[in-house]
């Protein structure tokens, strides 16, 4: 590891609270007298009142919406559960830092601030540009054979992720997204799915990066094999073992996701969940700290499999369905001008009043 | 009339094309050999396929993207259709060119021009700015007793909007989408898309901006009479009757609009398609042009109930599913983000060879 590792906090109970309801009223009738039917901005008018409960304003703000993309390799991608060598992992933090993935340039489309973390690839990463070093070990255990962290890695990940929000926080960022990088990382997510919810592993389980019948039938295997040896090391009721099932199944990346979400929601920022992985890592953290979901904005909903299904156990529709199944974040970052939008109109429309429009008739 | 209106042009057989398919295939290869799975940014590919197609080149842009509102007010409102007074046409119209609506706020947000159009609005337009004057006539004529717009009111309307586009297309606009405003134009819209499709009336009947049960029921009950007269004049087959079904049933503003649609696909333009009078207005566009289809990206699914039933009918998936119902072109200007990242990511993305990332293994 080296001198540049944020420094490693231990907290293991984050002090997240719920906004205070006072606001609600107010931000609900600015919203309903805005020069349009009751209710006929959809989905925006819930956003809106989310934002403003949040940051605890009739006048929310989007300063310096930032995505923070976690990388981090696999050891069970030995068992063969992705079609893409483990290689890619690395190659795509270089080419993050090149500019040319898909976050790049949606980030850059929406004026989204990107900050590239290596939680723990495991090959080299090319090129001279270097992520944020926060590297954990090059790539997790194979959770096959054992935990996939160790106690203390599950610790470190937490701080981590908690420290980068914080430097986020401090700048002034008041919205951001996480977004995650590795191969392998569908595998783990589905282990944590149905670990912390009990949905069925089966239906967990989706191609990830595009595996075919066999391949998606081989990978179901492989995580049976991996949920029976965790279950002999969990607790009888797995949902009520946060960091346990980060240690047995969880990642690098994942578990930092976890840690930057909660401390996300501490310091009271909206928080953008991307995709299946994202989610992954907020089930986690809402074991932990049940109130982080006022602080949560969905924003895409992912053409794999397991996030349907995760997103129906949650009660969520997210902003976007757009198919995409690639995370990096990019679900995150295309929400952003909803986000926006939901702001702009909850500050800017004209009331009935102002406007001089007449409202619906009284019958 | 004033001296400002658009010469009317009096054109049946508008020239749309459907796109040439040579540049399909090193279209489609652009996108596959992106640093991503294939397929992985769902929506966003077929739209960037699209946009490359009608555009005819491996580097489509967004340039000047416009959305024209048209308003228009409706002679059914006096059976009661609406829980909204027909002043408020006028009211919103006097709202948009101050700046206060929600289209206004949307579109500045996401740098989309807006013109807004007075197709036929009852009442006077309150304020000092004003609209494009394109009046046709102080809305239309009551449809429960005679055609809603007479025979050279509906060219009128069509050589209208095609104008608006030519004007738009002249001056570098090449991605354009349509709102409306008008008070009772979802009745209207219901009664174009039974008549255009077959759907059964009381599927595209909905609540509009939020008729209560009973007014829903009253609405339907108005609207059955509707049909009723409008069929004793319309041949056997009114799907096969475009421009009688506009006479009979249509709007000012939604006549402009499908005069609008046709001249945008044959100035090879993509055209946003709105929510359910968008749709409404493309129905009879595509049943005079069906390549106009080749032009179309559907921007948002809209609340109103028929509206579900059409984009079932057409085979389409919007790019949004906000149950916004709005109307104004609202859901177009909210897609233009998502046109921008389909654009960015097929001229922007690096490709596997280019950044050195390993693709698939074959196997």
């Amino acid at each position: 590891m080296s001198d540049d590792t944020p420094t490693f906090v231990r907290r293991r109970l984050p002090l997240v609270e719920p906004p205070a309801e006072l606001i609600r009223i107010p931000l609900q009738h600015k919203i309903d007298t805005k020069t349009k039917p009751p209710g006929s901005l959809g989905l925006l008018e819930p956003l809106a009142l989310k934002l403003g409960m949040i940051q605890q304003t009739l006048e929310p703000t989007c300063e310096q919406p930032t995505i923070i993309v976690f990388a981090g390799d696999h050891g069970l991608v030995k068992a063969g559960v992705s079609p893409y060598p483990q290689e890619v992992t690395a190659q795509m933090v270089a080419n993050f830092l090149a500019g040319g993935a898909a976050i790049n340039v949606f980030a850059g489309l929406h004026d989204v601030a990107l900050q590239i973390v290596d939680a723990g690839v495991a090959n080299p990463i090319p090129g001279d540009v270097r992520p944020i070093e926060a590297k954990v070990g090059p790539g997790t255990a194979n959770m096959l054979e054992s935990c996939a962290l160790l106690e203390h890695q599950v610790d470190q990940c937490l701080g981590t992720g908690a420290n980068l929000v914080n430097g986020l926080a401090e700048a002034g960022t008041n919205v951001v997204g996480f977004g995650e990088m590795g191969i392998g990382n569908t595998s783990a997510a589905a282990a944590i799915t149905h670990l912390m919810t009990g949905i069925a592993l089966d239906d967990c389980v989706g191609r990830g990066t595009g595996l075919d019948d066999a391949g998606l039938a081989a990978k179901r295997d492989v995580l049976g094999q991996v949920i029976t040896r965790a279950r002999s090391v969990l607790p009888d009721d797995s949902t009520q073992a946060p960091h346990g099932v980060l240690r047995e199944v969880g990642g690098f990346e994942i578990a930092m996701m976890t840690g930057a979400m909660l401390q996300a929601a501490e310091r009271k920022m909206c928080i953008l969940v991307d995709g299946f992985i994202a989610t992954a890592a907020l089930l986690v953290a809402r074991r932990i700290a049940p109130d982080i979901m006022h602080y949560c904005v969905f924003s895409h909903q992912s053409g794999e499999q397991g996030h349907t299904r995760v997103l129906q156990h949650l009660g969520e529709k997210p902003l976007l369905n757009l198919n995409m199944r690639l995370g990096e974040g990019t679900g995150a970052a295309l929400a952003v001008p909803l986000v926006r939008a939901a702001i702009a109109f909850l500050n800017d429309m004209a009331s009935f009043e102002s406007a001089g429009v007449s409202d619906r008739n009284e019958s």
